[in-house]
């Protein structure tokens, strides 16, 4: 087992990854302000293991509330977070009641978000059963849901107690979400570790391959890469934000195609590789090193243009909602190498549009 | 104008009380990280100050968003509050558009939440115009929204930039909202400050007739010892809890009568009065000291026993599921004197069922 810790002062946090860390209740029961715990996971997780986790908790003297929901972005909103709502105040879960997220992305922050605001917030405990939430959503404290009008509108910061990441259940991850949790892999390695980035095009073949050691070393150095960025910024008022890189693009993919038809990590593919194609129209990367980006995303077996029927002007609209957007200005994530990144705000609209054309046309 | 620093180290803000505050924009213009704001108000307030407080803002170079919600706690609710987060994407809202909440408690509460939680958490400004809100609700960056199960559920600490409390706003009030608001200024009283509280005694009649004078000095003592509590634990983990006087009891009335019967200043007077009847039971408070609260109470116009219709039995299950039970243990403020409150646990279930059927009787 390996232990990243997140640094962030008295909301400092371990992340533990590692084989069998479900049959380790200690991880978890160490934390708890009172033995009690609500474990909220998915229809799909739930019947792999839920129940592993429950008898490991009630084994150790804590009484268990499972709070199972549907599966899938499409239930990231509101009715899905009441449903946690409902579940708690059914049972009297009280302020020192920890929520536990067993499952991926989609639970983490629905969950994280439940625990954020029921009573104005209650313990969490991430428990990411997908390589994506593994390496980077369980970790940084961002939760919340969707709203109509754009992805993850509505939120808050709220940093768990520990996250456990068990490699084990990656063995039943099916092969989309395996490459969309390898999407976000690459941005660590692109925006920040050129060696890292150099690691994975040597070994994508092995973590495509699910070998234990490759994917270990994958989880471990993407969380110490996003624990770097977040202990500096926890509020996301400035650097954190290079963990963005791909992101403006991707959420506007996202909504343009309706949330739950691409994946997360499908979508920051395909805006990784438009983020390293602007760069390079504005003179700051090299070619070669935007062909490297996306010859890699490629490799991945992950989008590198838009989907179709998603066309250029629509995704220009989408972009201007995003949270990023700051004081009526765009700002966009690009990069001066691989694995260095920079911010720029308003990039020049015409080699905007010249990639999302080139985008559109794949 | 008086000015009262709420002193949450790098959250700290000011409260500033006076009359004709609306009429300067510069309190609010002064502490905008970007000229734009929505301006959150309800179908009561809006048409008598909306229009004044966007005027000033837009001739101080302000852009303005208002939004206006139908008034009422029965709509605190997350309907109201998606209206809210629709208004805000519509018009293309960013992270440093700042939330004003022009109006009550409810509308305070509901913008300072969608404040908490648009786009994980916007600047948030109050600009109260109820007593009940002016002494109590707009200070302490306590937010949320009702649940069908209990008030206040599901919210967030959000600290607003700052509060300011123009008295001219309550020429306006209607005369049970003027008492719901006395309610709380008795409760600041009872819990910290015999003089205070005796203060209260001798002007009852001057703030029911609303003399500005009176009502200034009852806003900026109760906001000063609430500022002096909320200081010393911000997110309500000890001490803070004493502001909860009377409303264990108070929040079970209004859930029991079903949200919008009661106001919550009346179900917290009636709260009071039973705390105060539970103290004595108990020895701990003198039958004067329970009679003096009483009977304050009584002149202030507020009710001092159950409404019809809600039994001492129901009463009593939905004590069990307000917030402020701990690891399933009930914690009710009760007083020692006039002016000294105690949190006391899972106080003799035989004296609360007296207090509750004495207070069924009227």
């Amino acid at each position: 087992m390996q232990t990243v810790r997140i640094a962030l002062g008295e909301r400092a946090y371990d992340v533990h990854v590692g084989a069998n860390l479900l049959a380790r209740p200690a991880l978890i029961t160490g934390v708890l302000p009172q033995p009690r715990v609500a474990v909220v996971s998915n229809e799909t997780v739930a019947p792999l293991y839920l129940d592993r986790v429950c008898a490991g908790l009630r084994a150790a003297k804590i009484d268990v509330v499972p709070v199972v929901l549907p599966d899938g972005e499409a239930y990231k909103n509101w009715e899905t977070l009441q449903r946690v709502f409902d579940a708690l105040l059914a049972n009297r879960c009280d302020r020192q009641t920890a929520l536990v997220a067993l499952g991926g992305g989609v639970v983490g922050d629905i969950t994280g978000f439940a625990a954020a605001t029921y009573q104005r917030g209650v313990p969490f405990i991430q428990i990411p059963t997908t390589l994506l939430a593994q390496v980077d959503s369980s970790v940084g404290g961002k939760t919340g849901i969707n709203h109509p009008l754009g992805k993850n509108m509505i939120g808050a910061f709220h940093q768990p107690l520990v996250v456990i990441a068990d490699t084990g259940t990656l063995g039943t991850l099916p092969d989309r979400e395996l490459r969309a949790g390898i999407a976000e892999v690459i941005k660590h390695g692109a925006i920040r570790d050129a060696a890292f980035f150099a690691w994975l095009e040597a070994n994508m073949s092995a973590l495509l391959a699910r070998e234990p050691a490759a994917l270990a070393h994958a989880i471990a150095r993407s969380v110490e890469i996003k624990a770097e960025v977040v202990a500096v910024d926890e509020r996301e008022t400035g650097p954190r934000a290079l963990l963005n890189f791909g992101h403006t693009f991707g959420h506007a993919i996202e909504t343009g195609v309706g949330y739950g038809e691409w994946l997360h990590g499908e979508a920051i593919a395909a805006g990784m590789v438009m983020a390293a194609d602007l760069s390079c129209r504005l003179g700051q990367l090299s070619a070669t090193d935007r062909d490297r980006l996306r010859a890699l995303v490629n490799r991945a077996g992950l989008p590198v243009a838009l989907p179709p029927g998603l066309g250029p002007e629509r995704l220009r609209d989408l972009m201007g909602v995003d949270k990023k957007v700051k004081a009526g200005r765009m700002r966009l994530i690009l990069l001066e190498s691989l694995g260095a990144a920079t911010i720029v705000a308003d990039p020049p609209e015409g080699a905007l549009q010249a990639t999302l054309m080139g985008a559109a046309e794949g």
